[in-house]
């Protein structure tokens, strides 16, 4: 009898999309880190680069973030519109979102969270904060919609003790908020959409349920001012206005969720109340405790730190499970130094590490061999278990009363640029660049 | 050159769906008339027979309808077990709908509603009306979502002129009401329902908006009870529960509807909190004035008698438009009779003439020549002017806060059957019929 051959391992390309993500498989077989770049380019978003960041500074007042400067929002799309409108004074808002999910946030999920609120800090602009329990339901077939909801409220507490200004914070779940102008958006949104459209974005088929088949319509009309007429008035507006859906949108988000806001950028202005195209920034993934080519994912355990994590847990799990770019011994690692690059503490001391100096000296001395494994697990270890206790402090403050606060529809308040510069009158003969342009 | 011959003409099968109704053609090509007892074979409905119109009698102590004992309402599913249900005093609903359109409600549009404000007289049970606007402007490209909205209360107050009880009549518009537990319902129901399901019963395919692929969930889940929180309880429940979703459901509804709710009795069991298979009471349409194989239909002005039709206007579209089963001359018509299963203005008098021996009479008189065409229809203008005239002395009183009253969430009232028979205990030894079998 003949023996069998094992089956050669093949390269896979990587899968990047809103419900899961993969960095694609080597020609061995081994995970391979997820490719920004070639993200960038597939999808044809623009890279943030050095002359964005400038002019950022320089209309905002701000330096950029640490997470801006180090490339970790490495992505947009009309991003420049916004810095113009915040340069005029003219009104934007902010959107993101959360897909709840049982138990405590992870590290990963508060970066686009923290970006977010840094972005209404420096900004000054309303924030309107979706918790897809209405997607999380109909995508997991274990989930039901009422645990769906549990999990938003859950999920809500852990927002708001990231510190989301309650002033210009609007959360709220899809499937307690979502109705009247809102859901005339949808509505009105899913009759621009074919079945095509969405097999395209997002790869469904004939077998895929027609609640997910709707869905990217709540995702996307997320985005029209007009479906939050409670923030913009006292007295809300009854009826859906063409001024009202001219404020522009500034969505931050995870890569993975860019298919839902191509298909919103090529089809808000078709809208009976056309809105402009809604600028994007997009992030990269945190890296699993294993390294790169995954993402710290809730359904993981050993792949994540957990903001609900104890001071010791943190400890266990970098000592224990944090992919190290260190040598075997410690006699290798002085003589042919640690690969900081593939080092998921060090990766972490990245996003948590706000000082620039002290980062590239840690780079440096781990490089070079003088810093061993153990020692940066130690800063990274120290750093994570500030982060998260700081959290639980402010989390433990989060009663049910202000998360029925937040979750009121209400009118925010925000102030915008307090010193706008106003948009040069356009030169005769120049035609005015119109919308969508 | 060869003369071009013209095609020959080919028989068409009937098509019949909840957006058109087309009786199809026969070898030449010549509009045939609807075959009812073919769709209750392909559809695998129950006729209605003498049997269970016997058993209605007995159970309610009412005489059937007119639309029930001449077959008009002709096809059921389940409305045996609804005469069950009442026998013993266990509480049921109704539901019916309409799709907005302008202008007035038309003659065939006040046969269902009619006949389910009888239903709702006989059986004393509450009455939840869907006014589907989110539906009529997906389907049409020129009806925006606000027109649709405007339609469906212009709609709403017609339906009001027939005389539903206030009490327990509960009249809502989609965009408008849309949201909480019933949106919830919508969506657990759309995640049990396939593309492939909706393609199979609607004929989408996958040019088909994302909007109609979704919108069969809102249509069905009208049918469960905790749709509907508000009009069970004085205080309403705030979650769905299993008690409220075992109230069964019966609609009377046009034939052409019937593909929604094979979807919805397929699949009520498989939701959270269950509810039994809604039971259906079929409805033929109201022939067009232009004979068989068309129903009345707004958009072809001529076919229809609306409800807003001045006297004069009723006499003159029935002496120029109602096909005639007569002779071509008096003398012809003496001696040859009458045909009155073709003739539009004696069909009408099957829906309007409620005394069995005198549309006999007429039956007779006219088949043997001795009532002319002219003398028909003059019995038919007389009793559709004053169908119509009573409907719109009764619209005038139907100001704003009327339909403001009927459009209010809030608890209903009702008695159901006052002098029930308990339901016999169940021999030993013989299981109990399951909700499903």
């Amino acid at each position: 009898m003949a023996e069998e051959k094992p089956t050669a391992p093949t390269a896979q390309e990587q899968d990047i999309n809103p419900w899961s993500v993969d960095g694609g498989r080597d020609a061995n077989g081994e995970i391979v880190a997820i490719d920004y770049e070639a993200i960038c380019r597939k999808w044809n978003t623009s890279v943030i680069d050095q002359a964005l960041l400038e002019r950022f500074e320089k209309v905002t007042g701000h330096k950029p973030h640490r997470w801006l400067r180090r490339g970790l929002f490495f992505s947009h799309r009309d991003f420049d519109r916004i810095l113009t409108l915040h340069e005029r004074g003219e009104p934007f808002f902010l959107y993101t979102g959360r897909g709840p999910s049982s138990g405590s946030l992870h590290l990963g999920h508060t970066i686009p969270l923290q970006f977010t609120k840094w972005l209404q800090d420096v900004f000054d602009v309303p924030l309107v904060f979706m918790l897809t329990d209405d997607e999380k339901a109909l995508f997991k077939d274990n989930v039901s919609f009422e645990d769906a909801v549990h999990f938003a409220m859950e999920n809500a507490k852990d927002i708001i003790a990231l510190g989301f200004d309650i002033k210009k914070t609007f959360i709220y779940s899809d499937l307690k908020y979502v109705s009247g102008p809102m859901l005339t958006n949808a509505w009105e949104f899913s009759k621009l959409v074919t079945f095509n459209q969405v097999r395209g974005a997002f790869g469904f088929n004939e077998s895929t349920n027609i609640g997910r088949i709707f869905f990217p319509a709540v995702q996307c009309v997320a985005a029209f001012a007009t479906s939050y007429p409670e923030i913009w008035k006292d007295e809300p507006l009854k009826e859906r206005t063409a001024e009202i859906a001219k404020i522009q949108c500034l969505i931050p988000m995870g890569i993975d969720q860019d298919p839902y806001f191509r298909l919103l950028r090529d089809n808000a202005h078709r809208m009976r109340y056309p809105s402009p195209k809604p600028a994007l920034i997009h992030s990269k993934f945190l890296t699993a405790l294993q390294g790169a080519g995954g993402k710290m994912s809730s359904s993981e355990p050993n792949s994540a730190i957990f903001m609900d994590d104890t001071q010791k847990q943190i400890k266990t799990k970098i000592n224990k499970y944090a992919f190290s770019g260190g040598q075997v011994s410690i006699e290798d690692h002085r003589r042919l130094g640690g690969n900081p690059d593939v080092d998921v503490s060090y990766i972490y001391l990245t996003y948590f590490e706000e000082d620039d100096a002290k980062l590239e000296e840690i780079y440096k001395s781990y490089k070079s061999g003088e810093l061993l494994t153990g020692e940066l697990k130690k800063i990274a270890i120290e750093l994570l278990q500030g982060y998260v206790a700081q959290f639980q402090e402010k989390r433990k403050e989060v009663t049910d009363e202000v998360l029925a606060a937040y979750m009121k529809p209400r009118r925010l308040e925000w102030k915008g640029n307090p010193n706008p510069v106003p948009a040069p009158a356009p030169e005769p003969g120049i035609p005015i660049r119109t919308k969508n342009a």
